[in-house]
């Protein structure tokens, strides 16, 4: 049966939803597909869940071929496995938990490494029984701080989650690879551009780690990659650390007059007017090392500071801040926190002692101080003299001064090397929609999985995660693929295979377009038909515009020499066509 | 593909799991359908999840076909339009409630009647948009007192849930009739057996209201039903109440010593000794009034006692009580209620006073008095003199006593007579599987959903509710098909078309299986292949009869002479099919 507009349960909206910040978000609640019912949870409505099941199927589809079978766990979990795990503390304010009548513990789960890894321990306890792929689409929660954007960021979302579990590494690689071949299969279904990068291992505590990001300027990741194949996610980016070089013919630190300097411009331009570089270059922010003052929240609430010493010329990337400090919270430290530590001569703040090299900052003041790697053994700075107006000048590390470790937080820039030797890397904004991980053995070993092998003997099982967001990669669609008048589905995903307008009141019409639609229903189309009697042809066409079914057949006056119109949404050109060859036309587009 | 038991994500159990009480929990445990999580939480394996799929693929198409539309409405819903309608209290500990990181209130929904009606509130304006049904399939959470039984009530459960929106008590009517008709059709398509009984509107507040019980021991719920067709849960039993009687010509009320006579039948035993019966017929317990104290519990935790007066024969029947009271929760009166209420002289307890015709026992302890029907005006009886070792003869309701009200809170009991006339009803335990329900306009009204009606006057919409327990449905279809040995599906929903074992580990055998397996998937049977090359045939033997797929087929030494067994695993017999037939054989038996 064909879908009529005059009952389908949708309805249209002419101004955009005050909340909505993106294309996806706004089009998606206009056109009818979905309803906010709180801050990130959202209602289905009939448009929406079509579209969602065409994405669900395809996801199943390539899992099958990827040798995954399907499973379904509860989004209602007990809090013991994810304390065994530290991730019921580790997720801090980031997820939902609850308590029952009798007081235990639970959690709206934000994902399920802990449950599958116990249920295979449960069912299997061989070699012979791996390699196990196992994955669920199921809805996940998790309490945002912000949700936003709609479907792209929401506290209620859908997700396919698959887990792999093998005994040896090698095997984890093949598993691991089979995954990642399906999501490239899976997204080119989807026709959504992706970039494989490489992502953080981070918390999560495993080996192998890539994400597949949706360039887009709304994406809420920044990604870099290098002409020559690098690519990565900017919190997985490692900088190349120069080599040491010999400090042996440099001059010694000096300290210098630098009055009213607290920032890195002022710095050099007093620098270049006052103590010129004796070879007639200019001082430029390169040379100079900025020491930036972090607290770090620990998710016991312990607050404590840190220093990190990076060349002036970049600014500390918070992201990677949060990566390089996980799990604890960073921000920049605070007035309070200055006025705590009198030590710190805010503007002026350097690791220079005289007393000569010893442990930086820590020193004197029983802060930790970290440095950027590009502040390598012989490379020499000007920077604070830990006094008002002072800088001090041709600092040496490691012959001057000494830190308590290495720190990636400096931004990455365009133009800054690859690591992998590729070439300089540009930067671009992605949205995730896609995540391969080897967890490794973290989760078997803290459950307890373990399998006898052919020796007969207990190994640990080694785990892989991959993830793709349902309802977020419906949301980039969307974004992906709109005009200003409203969404345009990619065939493989619209909710209807063709859009049929009845476009006038008359009855000829009505009866030619009644026709025309069983026709494509009898040719096995799913056909949205807009039967609506009373509707003028012009609110019709906004509607089927909004909607964005890619194809759309117009029946109007034109029947009466034969003829229908048919109007690629996409590119808005609209063909005469006789209306015994429409179905084959439309055909011929699939 | 046909699936493979050696590649399967499963493994059956020898013991019952230790938690389990009925059949179909243990069974769909040991054969590797379902795993708990959590009380009344559970995983589902690729089993138990096919057999899932088959269900909801039935009652999506006979939600299709009752032309109703599928939405899907998130699980976290805030507290707002719950607390609207009041639910947000009125479900006590029966609902999981939880905070945001902001402190906003969620629950965990138990059901979806408000967000439903704000949807359509949100969407539709006028009565051209009605009549309109929709549906969700979703996951839902109670927090039960007492999760028992596996699937038959659990905590997180799947159901259909669907509405149904008219502006006329006619729409309403027919809305209502077309999905009690879908739900004949899904139960006829389950082959599950069902009776429709009435139940109770209760606090739901609504007009119309029917169960669909599948009669069964293990059931929760007590259902009479008469041979001229009236059928109804015990809650919502009505008794005839018998014409009130002159009491001019009865003698007057009498009060006499009986001693040691706390309980109905010491009482009778005395009474026959001691005051016999003037017309010489003996006392029976249906002549005596007893009098029971409850204690209510209001939602807000008061606590408040009633006396219930009710021929001696009979119970009360807490369920019964439970809906006469709603919300309040009902209990015996403890030692402690009596011991506050000195009035209330526990085994001799009645409406006598000297006073004659008074409030029955408020008049005497401020406690409210109510009165099972069948104590009509003029009706005489032995009952309590409110004094130890005394009772009064020859009480006369109306006459010597008056009550606050009329209660039904007695057990119904075979024999008595259906109300409306068609005979004596029979007692049956059943397990609910769906309930339609004409909601009228509590929902609507509490929320402010209203639409134009033809003539432009706003008038109140009317809505339905109507409920599957999806998952819950899976599990009563278990405990209805299975014997010693397993489970046994029925056709439609069994998780795979055919079970073919390849019963010996010779090459030939597992060659001939595998053609035969080939040639049914040719066929479009969905195959489970039991291909395990180490394992006995009488461990596969057993694993088929648990795992209960209805048409086996064995694969064997008969392939030297061309033959395979055809085993019907609800009768058990094994039939001799030569190889070149077996698909059709098969085939035919659909």
């Amino acid at each position: 049966m064909p879908t009529r507009l005059s009952q389908l349960f949708v309805r249209t909206l002419r101004e955009d939803p005050a909340d909505a910040e993106v294309a996806s978000h706004r089009l998606l609640v206009r056109a009818g597909y979905i309803r906010r019912q709180a801050p990130g949870v959202f209602a289905w409505l009939p448009l929406g869940l079509k579209v969602r099941r065409k994405i669900e199927a395809i996801i199943r589809e390539e899992m099958a071929n990827a040798g995954a079978q399907e499973v379904h766990f509860p989004a209602l979990l007990p809090r013991e496995p994810y304390e065994v795990t530290n991730r019921w503390t580790d997720y801090g304010d980031g997820i939902f938990r609850l308590k029952d009548r009798k007081g235990a513990d639970y959690l709206l789960a934000p994902t399920h490494e802990e449950v599958f890894t116990l249920l295979v321990k449960d069912l299997y306890s061989s070699y012979k029984d791996l390699p196990l792929s196992i994955y669920q689409i199921q809805d996940k929660y998790r309490d945002e701080a912000r949700p936003r954007a709609g479907l792209l960021r929401g506290r209620e979302f859908t997700m396919k989650d698959a887990y792999s579990f093998d005994y040896t590494d090698a095997g984890l690689d093949e598993s691991y690879q089979r995954q990642r071949d399906a999501y490239e299969r899976i997204f080119a279904r989807l026709g959504l551009d992706y970039v494989i990068v490489e992502a953080d291992a981070g918390a999560m505590g495993g080996s192998r780690s890539e994400e597949f990001l949706h360039p887009t300027p709304v994406g809420e990741d920044t990604f870099v990659r290098s002409n020559g194949g690098y690519a990565a996610n900017v919190e997985a980016f490692r900088t190349i650390a120069p080599e040491s070089r010999s400090y042996e013919k440099l001059t010694p630190a000096e300290v210098l007059d630098t009055p009213n300097t607290p920032t890195i411009q002022t710095l050099v331009d007093v620098a270049n007017e006052k103590h010129p570089r004796p070879d007639g270059r200019a001082w430029t922010a390169a040379d100079t090392l900025k020491n930036i003052v972090l607290a770090l929240t620990a998710l016991d609430g312990t607050r404590e500071l840190v220093v990190v010493g990076l060349p002036g010329d970049r600014d500390v990337d918070l992201k990677r801040a949060e990566v390089a400090f996980a799990p604890a919270e960073v921000e920049a430290a605070t007035e309070a926190d200055f006025q705590k530590h009198p030590g710190l001569v805010k503007g002026y703040i350097g690791p220079w002692t005289a007393a000569g090299p010893v442990l930086g900052i820590r020193s004197e003041t029983g802060i930790r101080f970290l440095l950027d790697p590009r502040v390598s053994d012989g490379s020499g700075w000007i920077t604070g003299a830990n006094e008002h107006g002072k800088h001090v000048f041709g600092l040496v590390a490691g012959r001057d001064f000494e830190a308590d470790g290495v720190v990636e937080v400096a931004e990455v820039l365009a133009g800054d090397p690859a690591p992998d030797g590729s070439g300089p890397v540009e930067l671009a904004r992605g949205m995730e929609i896609g995540h391969v991980f080897q967890l490794g053995r973290k989760y078997a070993e803290a459950l307890g999985l373990k399998v006898l092998d052919e020796n007969g003997k207990l190994v640990t099982v080694t785990m892989g995660s991959y993830g793709i967001g349902v309802t977020r990669i419906l949301a980039v669609i969307a974004e992906a693929n709109n005009d200003s008048r409203g969404l345009i589905w990619p065939r493989n995903v619209s909710p209807f295979d063709v859009h049929v307008v009845a476009a006038t009141k008359e009855p000829e019409v009505h009866a030619a377009a009644e026709k025309l639609v069983a026709e494509f229903e009898d040719a096995r189309f799913d056909v949205l038909f807009d039967d609506r009697p009373k509707v003028s042809p012009g609110v019709k066409f906004g509607d089927a515009e909004l909607i964005g079914v890619p194809v759309i057949v117009i029946v109007g006056k034109g029947i009466a020499e034969g003829r229908v119109e048919l109007w690629d949404r996409r590119t808005g050109v609209k063909t005469p066509v006789g209306i015994g060859e429409v179905v084959d036309a439309v055909a011929a587009l699939a």
